[in-house]
């Protein structure tokens, strides 16, 4: 960290920042300059303590920040790229996946009609949620346990593997008896007693148990560096199989709901060791935008996408508006794989 | 809603949707105009369902909502301002009401110190968290149960009601046997089904039980919309006692730490019966700032503030940067008591 | 234009807003729902007039408007797409363009340079500001007229159209002595004299005055819908050569300097006949982003990109750090090939 | 400025940056810290350069910059309290001064009857637009020249200076006539050619000539920093009569037009030595949103107000929803004259 004085601060106000940094252990070095004396502090693991404890200090002006806060995602704990494997699916290596399906599961029928058409057209992970998140208590809330035994069903009979949203920590062993792979949706990034339980989630194999892969979506309004300290909760618990999933941000733009922020593709690519997806349909909010936004993804370099279908749209109970209907999707799925062979990928 | 159909519609579509809005048991009525048809439809209940319903029909360009998503938090469903009474303390009315304390509650010494400060300054209610949401889990997560049970302590001592924030539905009990209020933070303003299990939430009282008061802080990065929609979670679960409590919005802006929406408390005033507080310290970021943004919301009309107040702001855990000094808060008190006498209220 | 008119309205308020509707020669049709009365304005150009004529009446909620702002740019207006031509290189053709150069005209060596990487790489317009406009009065403001020179000098050498910035209404003269395309800033995209004198500007041909052809960046806190609005300013005086510039917009995030809008893209191609284009460099902020962010606009339709390199970018006077150098831009381009190749278009 | 060195950077890449930083003639620190290498670059002008030009080093992690970036602005460059002061009536000392009038000049009756209604309520300057920058080159532009000498008229008349708004540099000549303070708009904040034009303009005086106080209102999505920065430009051309103006910025919340940062009043107190005022009006975009937020700007410290007031606003031909009745107005300027006397100021 760095610490920034007024100018005409005084020797005292100096030392007792001094002193401050020497209580953690670390070393302090004082730079004098014309205009303003600045403090570095020299240590291992300053990212852990907030800017504030020498921020508060009589004489201070700023204190900046140089370690990141998040530690366990970031690239220089860990260099080489994650790969998360979900029934040998690779999410992170060179194929790219596409998970796709409806936002809600709502009976038998649909769900049956959306896995085989994601299923035709090359898609490899059913999406579908039992538990939904709404705005307003009066919407419809998802069939909950009824959505986990169809998705249970449905998945045997396609032999697709399936990520669902867990939306409460009381839900996550219901949840995960149909969950591949679990969703942690963008209004719950920050819901750290969740991420803590998610993380700690363990699903029992032959040879002992293993963690659950998890789909961390962003939250709407947070920073990338925000985001990779919310995965550092999954992964202090010891599950290192998590994606991250770009849904959009919040801005002040009205034509779209929201706003894929396509630089934090290579910005993850850089800075962390975690696989990254996109969900194109959130983001447009409109149908007919989500075949340019899910191109533009591949081509930013996502590891895969994950996209809202439905068999027929205008009967759907939520975000029909966003689904593709099933020959869109199979030609979206043509484009894509042109695409992720442009780069030296494929779907 | 006002469907409106794009330019060069068939008579079929417009039909389809038609065909739809009665399915619903509404009217509907169509107006061909020189450049557009617009469809308008009239019933009572339209704000329920969401506007993708008509939008994802062929030949429609645009759905727009004019019924407001939310209904229980509106002035319209009740046009009586709602008072929120913590014994015998009243929220909502003449009086302003201040709560005050530190961040996150650190020991006994610490809260004794802060709650006897704030007392002689003249705040009502203690404030003071002992489960922290924090963004890193490398950060201290407050004392918990060791905490709440200092809370309990410490109001009796001092016979201030307390204010403590809840994080996830598992400590609903625990945090209850302390809390004359409980909080739900800005980051678990969508997290529905903590407000479900809040607004459940009753205390057992001589006369049977009864809700306990919630304060709903604002997403920071959520709409008033939002906002008044979350608030009727709690209000869905028959309770109405509940303050909104402004604590500033993300924007591009970073000499703040969030912006303060002052324009939000008279939106709230003219919109919804609920009443309305500020927190100054987290939007602020830095103690410097605080009392401008205090008197601020005192003058917009705001029913009290949440204001961190801190012994020793250099020693504290969490955001100690942000906390007022005890001599601060005594001469904030005596400002803000002018500023409402100036508009006729009082603290 | 619908006006919602207040719960419990008087048949008085309802006469004044339609009479009010009348005066415009327009038709009001009143709808009297169970819990609203609605007045819906059918007329052909109410996009023309302010909503706030309406709401300012007594009992009047809210005013939505159907008809939207801009006009000339979209495409009910013109369905056809527009195809800017300069000097025989269509933009918004099948043909995707290249324009690449300095962020700044520094010298002649570095413009010549720049020039001959960028042409042998395939990028068909030379790019490079004579007038910078800079948040500092202390920063290098550009060569101005010098800078103008070299331009027109290293164009005529490198058989290249250049574009390039114009600032103020009073170098439109000047700048134009170099520019194939007049480029209106991010600052300035709301400048709306400098916009009607760009809108005016001609030049001398064989046979006749023809308009100069326009990049209009889209201003980093403005809505696709202002952004169109503000290029009817450049159609209203009869240039209809305009291309418009997705170069990112303002948002919270911190780890690129502006978020590229990436929806903005199939957007404006769904509701204007402009061409698109989108410049990586500004939002990227950092060399190692651009290439990821150029190829996602490219599969997601623009019709071109405006990308900074720089012969030596540790040397350049302004965005060095967002500069490609010539062996990067090489590659880049050999990647944008097989993009566009991949959605049946080319480079 | 500091430089942050990436884990494991080479000695070669450090000595470069150093090379570099000496180049400028300033010092440079290297610290080796356990993880990280940092440069700290000591001089009295830092600020002046951009971080850029260290950042595009290989082996550079982040450039951070301490110095601000404006200097001219700053309270460290004066610390003394600006008062701008324009026929005696003085902004920036104990008194509030309150602007008040129409958003456009509509004609004299219009005009003469605002002028008497806001001079009898209190207010001490004139405001109104002869030349209005419009989203819209359909919308009304302005009376222009007629409108600049309607306001002649009338400020003799009522003995009431002027602030008016100039939009090119053009008119800079024709819109002086009627100035006594020339008013950039949001929009404009970044014209540097218009601020550079404005800060050089003088008027002649019996003993000499002097520059025109400028109000400056704060560019919608501008930072605090980059408004500071823009003042600059006036103040570099030796005109040190500037008025900031908060007048809201632009997020996503969308129940108010614009978001007033009431945070930033405390902020420019505290980095500035310049005065602030508040123009609630453009924020609230609804009349009654305006004197809540107009109150909370007193509160906060803000040295004066702009506010739109029109004799009726429903025949207003711009902005006539945020316009304030005469009666409203009267009422209003009772409630803030009792704020300022809460703070110890008067109005």
């Amino acid at each position: 960290m760095i610490v920034e004085m007024q100018t005409g601060v005084s020797q005292e106000e100096v030392d007792a920042v001094v002193q401050k940094v020497k209580s953690y252990g670390w070393g302090a070095q004082v730079m004098a300059g014309t205009d303003k004396t600045v403090i570095a502090i020299l240590g291992s693991n300053t990212g852990r303590v907030s800017t504030d404890i020498f921020a508060v200090y009589p004489g201070v002006e700023k204190v900046t920040r140089i370690m990141k806060p998040y530690k366990l995602a970031s690239r220089e704990v860990k260099p080489k790229d994650t790969i998360v494997s979900i029934n040998g699916i690779e999410v992170g290596g060179k194929r790219v996946v596409v998970m796709a399906g409806p936002c809600a599961v709502e009976n038998e029928k649909q769900l049956t009609e959306a896995a085989r058409v994601i299923k035709d057209a090359g898609a490899v992970i059913l999406r579908g949620g039992a538990f939904k998140p709404r705005t307003s208590p009066f919407s419809f809330q998802g069939l909950q346990e009824e959505g986990v035994e169809l998705l249970r069903k449905v998945k045997k009979q396609f032999d697709l593997p399936v990520v669902t949203e867990v939306v409460d920590t009381e839900d996550l062993e219901l949840v995960s008896r149909a969950a591949d792979i679990l969703q942690v949706g963008s209004r719950n990034m920050q819901n750290f007693s969740l991420l803590t339980a998610v993380g700690k989630k363990q699903r029992n194999m032959p040879n002992g148990s293993v963690p659950i892969p998890v789909v961390l979506k962003r939250g709407f309004s947070c920073t990338v560096t925000e985001w990779l300290t919310a995965a550092d909760y999954l992964l202090a618990e010891g599950n290192d199989q998590v994606i991250l999933c770009e849904r959009g941000i919040r801005t002040f733009e009205d034509s779209t709901r929201f706003q894929v922020d396509i630089g934090a593709v290579p910005v993850i690519e850089k800075v962390s060791h975690l696989p990254v997806i996109v969900d194109p349909s959130h983001a447009a909010g409109h149908y007919s935008l989500v075949p340019a936004i899910a191109r533009a993804a591949i081509a930013a370099g996502a590891d895969g996408l994950l996209i809202e279908v439905h068999p027929n749209p205008k009967e759907a109970l939520v975000d029909g508006l966003q689904s593709l209907t099933p020959s869109d999707f199979g030609r979206l799925m043509k484009e894509l794989r042109q695409i992720a062979r442009a780069i030296g990928r494929d779907i």
